[in-house]
This record gives structure tokens, C-alpha cells and sequence, in this order.
């Protein structure tokens, strides 16, 4: 059983990674005898997870309560938020519960968020079962739910008292949400670590076959450089924004063919495509680079251009409008090689349009 | 022009005491210059305050937007919250806006969660109207809106980057509300400051006739009591508890009542009485010390016994469901003569019926 411990001060927690965790009590500390806990989780998960979680906390001698949301990202308002305020307070449970996130980054991020503002903060533990909230979502305590005029705009930034990653689960995840997650991973290596970059080169085919071993130590290196990320930067004002590469990009995707269409992660991979690009014409990442990330990509199942649909043109006003340039200036994460990246700002509109187009052919 | 600091690390912010602030530019530090702020406020205040803060906001070369909200405790709601961020993604403003709260407690509590929650947390200053809001609400960091299962059950701890305080506004606040606020005014003497408590027997006349010195010192003295309670124990843990007192009761009454029946402060004047009695049947609280809580409550307006169509029996559901005592034991403020007051746990039932009979007659 591996475990790192995200450092905060006062909230650092531990994130276990391992096969089996949701049929070990010892999973779910700090919980214990007598607590009262409240399981959220969507209609998805519930047929798969919910009565063997739910029956290790019993079988731990904690109370549990549960509410099923629909699944769906759509389904990450406020409005579906109110349901668990509505659950917990019908009860009622009090400032001593704890809320339980089984689930992937949507039901993460919102159960998240309700913990942070029920009763203005209750204890909160993450259950990812998607890739990608495990190596993402599940560190660094953003929570938040969508409005109809912007992704993620109402949140929180709260941590979790603890992170229980059970690799079992991905074996029940669609193979393009695992693709959607190696984004994320591939992401890590091209910003932050050339090693895990080479590592990742050796090791694909591991990971989509599902290899125990392969998997630990890939979700691990994710959290771990996650971690050390949040932890020198907890409210993103600047390292952290590295994490972004590819989602201004990705997010115009997203937007414009309407949320669900794409998933993140095949967006963010378009993205990373099209920083990569935009970084190459600013004379700052090689041909070979581009190659060998196209490369990766493509092995995960991950598309490397955007949507046929998308000229270069409707990318753009999405791209203003993202909340890392609403203040007017055009600012992206560019790749400096494999292995580092920087925030620039002030890029020129004709490079944004010739990066994109890049990908088009 | 009066000025004392919350003293909370990194999070310390000025609260500012004087007449005619509304109507300086310098008041609304640190906006500055070709900033953009949101302006909220409700359409009672919307026709007393809104143009002079705004044209002075303009003046400053502030860039102001504005939401009028309906007026009213009900519609301290996420619904009402929404609208909130409906009109700053409209716009848009990003992260770098600022909120302005100005109303009483009310939109002060919903603009902070507001705050609080956009974009995981934007500026936010508060100005506020009623006296509850200036001695109470606006001190401590505690932002909310209602749940129709609970009052408050949704919220943050998120403090402002300052507090504007023109007392000139009170001089439009109906009677009532203006003694409410009076009844928080006097539970800071009765359980933190009996000095304090001597002071508004001296000085309560001067109060109800608005005499600016009076007031201004008054509400200075209330908002250094709270910063110190709120410093000590920022996330309600114990100290600050000791601010309930009379509250357990006044809920009771407010929910009982129905929201808005009964002021806040009104109901809060009843239950201090009541815990006074309780105080005074558990041997720890003089006669004459409860002869001298009474009068003055009564100098000041308020009430002193609860509603007549209440019984003692009433109370209790009421009670039992207050969040302090989610966890189920019955745990209340109570005072220790005037000038201090202890939280005590696994009071009996029937000190808490013959408590609220005592006020019956
Ligand atoms: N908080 C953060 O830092 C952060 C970071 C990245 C993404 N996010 C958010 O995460 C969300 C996306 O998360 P996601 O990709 O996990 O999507 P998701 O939660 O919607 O899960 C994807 C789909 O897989 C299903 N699923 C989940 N686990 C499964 C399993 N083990 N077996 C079978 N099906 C399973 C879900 O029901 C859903 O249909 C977005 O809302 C995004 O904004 C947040
Ligand atoms: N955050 C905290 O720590 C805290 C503490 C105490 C109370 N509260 C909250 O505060 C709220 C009660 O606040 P309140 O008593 O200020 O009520 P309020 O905000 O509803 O104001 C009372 C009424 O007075 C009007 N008003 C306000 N200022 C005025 C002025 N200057 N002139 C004329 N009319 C004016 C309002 O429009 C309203 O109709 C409750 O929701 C309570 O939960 C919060
Ligand atoms: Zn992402
Ligand atoms: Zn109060």
C-alpha cells in the first residue's frame, strides 16, 4: 500500500494508493466507530461501489448515509449540489460528519465544494475511480460547480482530510475516460519531469492493460508531482498555473461543442498539440519534441488535432474568455522542451491561430 | 475617523467608524484606479445609498457594476446567490473584481458567500447599514445563506479586505431593527465587558438619539470585542461560541415564528433573559444582575420574554436542532454575572423549561 502526504501545514493529508482499498476499513481513516459519514456518489458508481464501500465503513462501526446523483457533468450545479445540502440536512447530520466523494472528478469537485460550505466546512474524503481524478482532481483541493455561463466558476479551495485510491476501480472505467485520464498524466511529464516522460514512453502499454505495479507507480508520480506543485502554491497565483497547459485551448473545445462532447482530457490533449505548436514557432520546443509528444498522445487513444468542425477563428473569443486571461491579456502555459514549461503572457493572436491550424491537416 | 484591525495573519483587515464615509472616496480602500467592483445591494438600500457610494466609487475612477437584490431574510437563498454570480459572469468580472456588501446582514452575509465562492473566492468589502451588521455580522468572517431546512447551513469562513462603517446610514434604519443591533450591542457587555456594560447603562439614551460620538464609540468597542473573540478563535471552536449566548433560545423563537416575525436581535433580547434565568437557577447569576439585564433591554425596546403563544415546550425541538447541539447533547451559553459567560454542556431540560417559564408572566 503506497502513501504520500500532500503538505499543507495543518492540512496536509495522505493520499493511499493501492489495488483492494474499497474492501479495507483501514481505507477510510480517519473515520472510525461511531462517526457519521454520508456517501455521495452517481447513479453509475452506485451499481459498482456503493454497497461494498458502504458495507466496509458499516463493518467499521461507522453510520452511513447516502445520496445518488445522476451522472453527468451537466449535472455539477448548484442546483444537484442542493440535493446533498438537502440529504445532510434532512438527517440532519452535523458539523462532525464527514462527506465521502465516490466517484469521478465531477462528483470530486462538487461533493467537495459541499463540504467546504456545509456549515461552512465539514471533514471530506476523496474516493476517485476515474484516471483522471485520481492523478488530478482528487490534489490540491479546487472544488467547484459549473454555472450555465462558465465551467467550475462557483467553488472552494478545500482539502480533504484523506484520498483513497483504489486501482481495482479502473478496471470498470470506458476506455476512452481511461485515455481522458493519460492526458492528464502525459501532461505531468511534458511540464514538470523529462524521467516520467521517458518512463511513460516504456511504459503505455502497462497502463492500458491495466498493470497493478505500472499503475501504482504512474497515479503516485502523478500525485506526487501534483503535491509538490499545490503545496509550493496552494491558491494558484503562480507555479501552479503550469498545470494548466493545454486547457485554454482545451477549454474552447469543450466549450464550443458543448460540455460532454469531448471529454477533458481528449480536449486538453488537442490543447497540449496545439501549445506545443505555438511553442515551436516561438522557437522554444524542437520538431522532435512535437513528434515524440504527438507520439504519446496517440498511443493513449488521445486525438492530437481539435475538432474538424472548429476553424482556428471560433477558438479564439472562448480563449478570452477563460478566467486565466479574463483581465484582458492573452496569457497561455507554453512547454519549454519536454520536462518544463512557463507561463507566457501576451501572446500574439496570429500565433494562437497558426498553432491551431497546425493541428488541422 | 476611527479605525481598529482585525488582527487574523495575512488575513487582517482595517474596519473603519465615522460619519459622512460613504460620500469619501479614500473610504473604499484598497480600490483604486480603474478597478472593477460589483456593487450589491438591495432595493430598500438600493434608494438611499446606492447612487452617493457609486458616484463616489466613479469619482475614485472605480469601475462599478451593480445587482439590486430583493429585500429580506428569505431571500438569503442560493436561488437569490445565483443571481449574484448570473450578473458577474454576465459581464464578466474575473478573479481581480471586487464585492461590495452594502446593506445589513442580510446581503452582507450572502455577498461574502458570494465572495467566498466566486472563482473559488474574489475581494470583498463590506459596508454595512444596520447596526446588527456593523457591531455584529461584519466582524468575524462568518458568511452564509439559509437553507429551507436551516437557517445559515450553507456558508464560508472568508474574510473582507475591509469594513466601512458610515454611521450617518443609521439615521434611515427603522426603530426596530436599530434596537436590535442594540441587543447584540449589550450581550458584548454582559459576556465579555461588564465595564462596558456600565458604559451603555451611562450612555443608552445618547444611542437611541443617534449622538455621533455615542455611536461611534459604542460600535467601535463592539467590533474590538468581537475582533478579539473572532482572533483568538477564528473557525468557532471555543472562544467564540461565548457570542451565542441568548441565541439557542432566540432561534427557537425565529423559526418557531417564522423567519422575519420576530427581529433577530428581538429574539436574541428574549433568550438572553432566558439564559440569564437558567444562569440564575444554576446559582451563577444575581438577582440583581438579572434586575439590571431586563432594564436595560427594555431602555433599549426590546423584548425580554418570548412570544405568547409560545410554551417552554416549544422551545426545545427548536433547540435540540440548533447546530451547536447537532451532536446531541444540550449545550448552552450562559452567563457568569455580567461581564463574563461560559459555555456549559448537558444542561437538564427542566432548568431550560422553568428558564423560559420565568419569562412567561
Ligand atoms: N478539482 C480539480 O482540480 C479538477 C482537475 C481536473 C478536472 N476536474 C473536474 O473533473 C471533472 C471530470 O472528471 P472525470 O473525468 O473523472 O469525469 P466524471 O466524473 O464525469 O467521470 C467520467 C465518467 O466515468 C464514470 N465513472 C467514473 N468512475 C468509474 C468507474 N470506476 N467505472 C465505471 N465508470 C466510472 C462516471 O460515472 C462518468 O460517467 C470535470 O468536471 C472537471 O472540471 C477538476
Ligand atoms: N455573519 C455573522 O456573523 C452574522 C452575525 C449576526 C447576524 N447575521 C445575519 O445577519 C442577518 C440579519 O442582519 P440585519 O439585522 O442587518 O438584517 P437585514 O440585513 O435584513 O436588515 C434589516 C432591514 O433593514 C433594512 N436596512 C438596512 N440598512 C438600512 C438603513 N441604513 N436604512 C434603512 N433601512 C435599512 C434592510 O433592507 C432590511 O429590510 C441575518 O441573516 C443573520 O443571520 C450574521
Ligand atoms: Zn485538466
Ligand atoms: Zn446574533
Amino acid at each position: 500500500m503506497d502513501s504520500i502526504t500532500v503538505t499543507l501545514g495543518e492540512r496536509s493529508y495522505p493520499i493511499t494508493i493501492a489495488a483492494g482499498l474499497f474492501s479495507n476499513p483501514a481505507s477510510f481513516m480517519p473515520l472510525q466507530r461511531g462517526d457519521l459519514a454520508m456517501l455521495v456518489t452517481n447513479d453509475t458508481l452506485a451499481s459498482l461501489y456503493l454497497e461494498p464501500v458502504r458495507s466496509v465503513l458499516e463493518q467499521a462501526g461507522v453510520i452511513v448515509d447516502q445520496v445518488i446523483l445522476p451522472d453527468g457533468e451537466q449535472h455539477k450545479s448548484l442546483a444537484v449540489l442542493d440535493q446533498v445540502f438537502t440529504a445532510l440536512l434532512q438527517k440532519p447530520h452535523g458539523r462532525d460528519t464527514t462527506l465521502i466523494a465516490l466517484g469521478g472528478g465531477v462528483i470530486g469537485d462538487l461533493v467537495g465544494f459541499a463540504a467546504a460550505s456545509y456549515q461552512r466546512g465539514v471533514r471530506f474524503i476523496q474516493a476517485p475511480t476515474t484516471l483522471l481524478s485520481q492523478v488530478d482532481s482528487s490534489v490540491g483541493g479546487k472544488t467547484a460547480v459549473n454555472h450555465p455561463l462558465g465551467k467550475n466558476m462557483i467553488g472552494a479551495f478545500y482539502q480533504p482530510a484523506s484520498v483513497v485510491i483504489d486501482i481495482d476501480s479502473l478496471k470498470t472505467l470506458p476506455a476512452n475516460e481511461l485515455a481522458s485520464g493519460l492526458a492528464e498524466v502525459i501532461k505531468y511529464g511534458i511540464i514538470l519531469d523529462y524521467d516520467f516522460f521517458v518512463w511513460l514512453e516504456d511504459h503505455l502499454d502497462e497502463l492500458l492493460s491495466l498493470d497493478p505495479g505500472a499503475l501504482a507507480y504512474c497515479i503516485r508520480r502523478c500525485c506526487e508531482l501534483k503535491a509538490q506543485v499545490v503545496a509550493a502554491d496552494e491558491r494558484e497565483h503562480g507555479l501552479r498555473a503550469l498545470l494548466n497547459l493545454g486547457h485554454t485551448y482545451g477549454h474552447a473545445i469543450e466549450t464550443h461543442m458543448g460540455y460532454g462532447n469531448w471529454l477533458h482530457g481528449e480536449a486538453v490533449a488537442a490543447g497540449m498539440v496545439m501549445a506545443a505548436n505555438a511553442a515551436r514557432r516561438l522557437g522554444q520546443f524542437s520538431d522532435e519534441d512535437l513528434a515524440r509528444t504527438r507520439k504519446l498522445l496517440l498511443r493513449a487513444g488521445l486525438p492530437v488535432s481539435g475538432p474538424e468542425q472548429m476553424a482556428p477563428e471560433d477558438y479564439l473569443p472562448h480563449m478570452m474568455r477563460d478566467k486565466k486571461v479574463l483581465s484582458g491579456k492573452l496569457r497561455l502555459v507554453l512547454p519549454l522542451g519536454l520536462g518544463s514549461a512557463e507561463v507566457r503572457t501576451g501572446i500574439e493572436n496570429n500565433i494562437v491561430l497558426a498553432s491551431i491550424a497546425d493541428c488541422q491537416d
